[in-house]
């Protein structure tokens, strides 16, 4: 996936931020265990630069020292940076252009724990974040999966990366493991968000694995390298996961799972949950049936996945991905956004198109006229639908 | 269950109509097609007797005429009502008590073929009809079912019935059947609603089961006794399913099936859509799933049924809405059903459309020509849709 890969000049970005950022947030990664909303806080008042140098010297409210005064004295930022890059590790911060921002927008400065910001990620892998996270799907589920959940979150998997989407999970045995194969499986891009190091192999069993995301996906983390997982920091680490993402499709989960937990971190994000039914007898689906049951979208294929995220996907404005021949290459920007915006079988109007798509009307018919004359869609009676071809 | 038999003295209901109506309505039962609105209504304005007489004479208008005039001079109500008795029918009228009148309220006078109020029941079985149904859940699904199929749909059925709900259902091989039996294993009263006279074991594999059915049940029909079975009936049966529930759980079906009509009647009926999950890789079970994507409530136990069902039972106490205005109201019943067979969001060619209306293609263009002109339907390139105002 050539799109994906930055090529060894991204290590570090060449538009990254100055020394100083780096060595203060990598200071701040490590000082307080994530979520930190106090600190997430402060940085987002202070910068990195203040916030660490306060938090050095003890000069922090109470909230703050409560975050960060055991692991204050701890002073391996240098240090960190260096295991890092030994590791083939980069840290990406807010100041980096690759920072994935649109995706993580959704969390505020200030909120509960599922809705706090990372300070920063450490990621490994030749796929630039911000590129693969403006279209990207997280499948995830059980460790226990059975054979019935694996092999549809490989085939979900490998559907959506087909259709050029970035396939988000959390490198664990079961699901998360045939969610990342799926996608690499046809050649797509996949990110494993880790509750480590992103320098560790975790868990072992995936070791392969991670080593062949590498190549056009990212292994990240917001715990600094050497970090080992805890129970904990599963938790916390799926709120990123939820977040990276336009939608959670949950394919198997018990009815008390981290899945459930990632599904719950996204609706509190305001993404689209989906959810993989099977039979009633298997408990392993029971946490999807309650999912469906409180609101979640029943998917069965990739593209009942896609017509749910590509809605929310086209307000990210991702850059079109380069060296995939698609019908919609070239389209000038406000086209993209009105088809994007049109649905799967249903014909609209200029007007409702606009609002949609959050283009003005009279750009919304040039772009009809646009789209037209590439047919992708077709009108009747002043509504446009896609065109036969074209549909998703 | 002693609150559902009427015991021997119901064989006819004492407070039954004159032998007048009686004949009226026999007559009536068999000189149209069900589903018959034009009839129905006309019965509605003058009553039983002077309806039939006016069908009889043939003062009556066009559509009245198109319905009966076939028919009309076949005399046989008092030959009919005698064969009900050796046959152990009796004749529900809305003049006897025992009619179910509150469940079938959601049928009007006047409306659409699915939600056009049955004429008559011819009624087999020692349950009394309005007692079963006020509280009474359909449990329906593909003759085609799977082992999976059938156990769920028997545990359902003997899940709701434990708990003093009726288990309605069409008698048919697969999950039919195992619903009435899991009725039956808990002692429980279920209904067989037939599409041919109940007078006939149909089918003839479920002789015996029918025959159980009548202890503490019924097999009931709206067509006279030795009317056989037909396509067209069984769809048009199955509005009866829908109507005289509360809610309807579809435990397995595939895209294009019965379950699906009884379904999509329940909806129009204002009842709830319950359906069953199952393996996504299960053809049977791809409808239930469609359904639940389209807004049916997704069920796994006893329980679940209850909840959703058990909260519109309660409203169910209200009085129906007279003369509800629909922008279908009216419709010639090719039209009806040419518009009911209409995805609520996807476009359709003329042929598909008599192929699930069961519609000639002639008379199915027609149709769609009378639709547009209504402003319900729209079409482009040879495919009609639904307009945007008339979705459901």
């Amino acid at each position: 996936m050539s799109e994906c890969a930055g090529g060894s000049a991204s290590f570090p970005h060449p538009a990254g931020p100055s020394r100083e950022v780096l060595l203060a947030r990598a200071y701040l990664s490590r000082v307080a265990e994530p979520p930190a909303s106090g600190l997430v806080a402060l940085v987002a008042e202070v910068g990195p630069v203040e916030a660490a140098e306060r938090v050095r010297s003890g000069h922090v409210d109470q909230r703050v020292a409560t975050e960060t005064s055991a692991r204050r004295d701890v002073h391996r930022a240098a240090a960190d940076l260096a295991a890092a890059e030994v590791a083939g590790l980069r840290l990406v911060t807010p100041e980096h252009a690759e920072w994935p921002g649109e995706a993580l927008a959704a969390f505020s400065a200030d909120g509960p724990g599922e809705l706090t910001a990372p300070l920063a990620l450490w990621v490994r892998g030749r796929g630039r974040l911000d590129r693969m996270c403006g279209r990207a799907v997280a499948v995830v589920g059980s460790r226990a999966a059975t054979r019935y959940g694996t092999q549809l979150a490989g085939e979900l998997a490998a559907g959506v990366a087909e259709r050029g989407w970035t396939v988000v999970s959390g490198a664990a045995i079961g699901i998360d493991g045939a969610a990342h194969r799926g996608a690499l499986a046809v050649g797509g891009p996949t990110i494993a968000v880790l509750a480590c190091g992103a320098d560790r192999a975790y868990p072992a069993a995936h070791q392969a694995l991670l080593e062949r995301i590498l190549d056009g996906g990212a292994v990240l983390s917001e715990y600094p390298p050497g970090c080992v997982p805890g129970r904990h920091r599963f938790l916390v680490r799926n709120r990123l996961i939820a977040g990276l993402t336009t939608g959670t499709v949950v394919v198997e989960a018990g009815l008390r799972s981290g899945a459930q937990r990632t599904a719950a971190d996204a609706t509190a994000l305001g993404r689209d949950v989906l959810a993989v039914p099977g039979p009633v007898t298997s408990g392993v689906s029971a946490g999807c049936h309650r999912l469906i049951r409180e609101g979640a979208t029943l998917v069965t294929r990739a593209d009942e996945v896609l017509e749910a995220v590509g809605r929310i996907g086209a307000d990210l404005a991702a850059p079109p991905v380069p060296g995939l021949d698609r019908a919609t290459d070239g389209l000038s920007a406000a086209a993209a956004l009105v088809h994007d915006a049109l649905p799967a079988r249903a014909a609209r109007e200029a007007a409702w198109l606009a609002l949609e798509a959050g283009v003005p009307v009279a750009a919304v018919r040039a772009a009809l006229v646009e789209l037209e004359r590439r047919g992708l869609v077709q009108h009747f009676a002043g509504h446009w639908q896609r065109a036969a071809g074209s549909r998703p």
